[in-house]
């Protein structure tokens, strides 16, 4: 396998409530900074609502594009949960009790109240063939099916579920940024920034404008997967900067 | 054109710092809260990096299935602002300078150093045949090419374009929601649930469980278009909360 291989990842969110405004997601940006760390790229990610044709349509669009897949929401024990049986349709394969995910409920259940209940054991449903993401947080593990990665909605109980592969999945050499801030009109700095960039062919430069304190500023993110790379276009944007009269602060602002 | 009608929307949200983690996505949140009040229902959205064939193929896709699409990110004076340049090509319509749009960042910047630049001209820039969506915050304006809304991805701005839009599109009901809380396992009310959906055949009922103050509570949300049906399922379902021995929170937790 060679280093220089890029490890691409597609996330899908899945639930009426994120397209209905009544939630904030949170998990396309941890998803995206854990997957960071492990040297895959989030190429694209997509929201649908809680249908098993959205779901299972865009779960085979990205299944065929990207080497992993990350599906967050709906594998809860409510009637709005249909990830698994979605993602199952979609491979075509049966929807299976795990031993292991129905031992675990059991034993997390057998001093509450009603016990391990019909609705509760949906959460021990899995696409034949998957093996399990423990979460310390509840009871309900996540789902590996060879590529895809089936997650909890409840960005706590994702955060569990990244940490248990944290380490486990084959990714590339990770991303690292730099950031430069300054107090300009990023249109004043737009000529500059596209020529540093066409000067550092490993690089590029994200410009992100922002106003504060009454004045207007921008951060230029330069990211590479090579240090020296990096380094040497951070310092021609800075030189550039200083050239043109501008403060400028390592870091960010 | 009948009441009835369900008018879509798909969302593009245009930006390699939401894929990469740096920048927490706040757009999606805020158009689908404001389409819900214009009687517009988002159907999907999907992120994408600086790509101009990425933009392209998913604003195709999008352009294709909703009856609006609303873009954000990438209209700014920087060189990696291509959204302009990727929606006109996906249209197969050339980029002009709009003239109305260059009169204002002409007024906007001829008192300030430079006046107008090359790089901030690049923010009059439209595929050909487009109207400006005006902002009252910043001189460049977001776009509007038929059913495609070209838009800023700094949230504050996007607000701005969104009110400007405000009551000028073709929607249809909007679709209202009532939220009951209850501490309670969203497993042990999982059949009553469904039970309730089901003999409300135009409401969904949604569950998001959370935990807080150390317990264990759900909130359910019931949306419909229609007053009447919704309040029915809010009364069958605090009827059912109620008949199973738990306290429930009219309006939430």
């Amino acid at each position: 396998m060679s280093t220089d291989k890029v490890w691409t990842a597609g996330m899908l969110v899945i639930g009426d409530e994120i397209l209905s405004g009544r939630t904030k997601d949170k998990n396309i940006a941890q998803v995206a900074s854990w997957l960071q760390v492990q040297g895959i790229r989030l190429t694209e990610a997509r929201v649908v609502s809680d249908n098993m044709d959205a779901i299972g349509e865009a779960l085979n669009a990205l299944r065929e594009r990207y080497d992993y897949v990350f599906t967050t929401g709906g594998i809860g024990p409510t009637h709005d949960d249909i990830t698994v049986d979605a993602v199952a349709k979609a491979l075509g394969v049966p929807v299976v009790i795990h031993p292991e995910a129905r031992a675990i409920l059991e034993d997390y259940y057998k001093d509450k109240p009603g016990g391990l209940t019909e609705a509760r054991l949906r959460m021990a449903r899995v696409p034949e063939g998957a093996e399990l993401i423990p979460n310390r947080m509840s009871a309900a593990p996540g789902i590996r099916h060879g590529k895809i990665h089936v997650m909890a909605g409840v960005p706590n109980i994702t955060a569990q579920m990244l940490d248990a592969l944290t380490g486990k999945l084959e990714g590339g050499a990770p991303l690292i940024a730099e950031t430069v801030g300054c107090w300009v009109a990023e249109s004043e700095v737009a000529d500059a920034l596209r020529e540093v960039e066409k000067a550092h062919a490993n690089c590029q430069i994200g410009s992100y404008p922002f106003f504060r304190e009454g004045k207007t500023g921008a951060n230029f993110v330069i990211r590479s997967t090579s240090r020296d790379d990096l380094e040497s276009a951070v310092d021609t944007l800075c030189e550039a900067l200083g050239e043109l009269g501008f403060d400028f602060t390592p870091g960010g602002i």
